[in-house]
């Protein structure tokens, strides 16, 4: 039984074979698309107001969000299949060092890097 | 049954929820986040030959590689919380519109943005 | 006499040269060098309140800005270099496109993108 | 007599005051608007190979890179006027940190952070 991610990693992997694109899908140019895409999202909120950020009052804009974050995914996925890397994996062992980096005693109402 | 997507992001939400974080994740805040994870994930490809992007000479530089493509779907994950996008639906609706967009015979070998 | 701009670029040149890091200075990697710093840029407003960006209450903070923008420059300056692009006449065949794009009775307050 | 970055500094400026900008143009959307402008110019080199992102055989990239490059400098420009902070100083100042965190012998053909 595979998973969510699992499947959704074969998709994106299959839809790469099937155009002959794992010549540019290089670890590097699919970091630069990711953050590219990153890019596209920001745009959605530069302008905004923290408030308006929650964009309850534009659908286009909702719906803008929600295909860049897409991208950022769909790259993401490919990133890490071409590296393999375990994404679960990759995730869980942050949350666990973000655990230990950020106790809640010290990080309540405070965001501050450390 | 949930899925480890579901179970990601419950643990993320938590995360942030025991620190007192909800007032700084607007999705404005979050897409920024976003964007300056995917601008460290650059910085260990930026020198990189294509080859040597495979990091396979460099453990620390892999290492790195997946903190970062970790903190890049962590603030994913929060951002679709917090939008209310359905993280799933978001990307095969994306790939749908990648499928019409770049047609296998267009496409082949071929990767010029439509 | 030569200007500002000029002397930087030339002094940003030689520092390139000295070290043999022309290799690495191609148009693909100085992008990405100039996006990696514009993420660590970001990284200093992602949690602060529209007010507290203008950095008045944190020094260090803005001795933090101030050092991202130098590099996002130093990058600029050194792409646009490389790709042979006057820097000045970019800036000012852009800003008259923009004025044609955003006449001032269409964008009065309005910071739409079109 | 004003320098080349004095004279766009102020067009920038007077071209957000025309339009009633100045609030959108806070350090933090301005840094948003930098970085997905840097986005903007990632997209351009990313599936390019290292010889092709000198951009000598497609006239139409080139154009778009030194649109692209513009805007990043229009944001910094305007950022760096927002925040008082003088951008050539913070170049220079910049440069003379790197000069002692790369000197030319341990830095020589090496492009690795420090």
């Amino acid at each position: 039984l595979s998973s969510d991610i699992d499947r959704l990693q074969d998709a994106v992997r299959a839809f790469a074979e099937a155009r002959d694109w794992e010549q540019f899908h290089t670890p590097k140019n699919l970091a630069m698309a990711l953050a590219a895409e990153a890019g596209e999202l920001l745009e959605i909120f530069q302008w905004l107001t923290p408030e308006e950020s929650r964009l309850e009052a534009s659908e286009s804009a909702f719906e803008s969000a929600r295909s860049e974050i897409a991208d950022v995914l769909i790259y993401a996925l490919r990133l890490t299949d071409v590296l393999q890397i375990d994404l679960v994996e990759a995730i869980e062992a942050k949350m666990q060092m973000n655990a230990s980096r950020y106790p809640v005693q010290l990080a309540k109402g405070n965001a501050a890097k450390r």
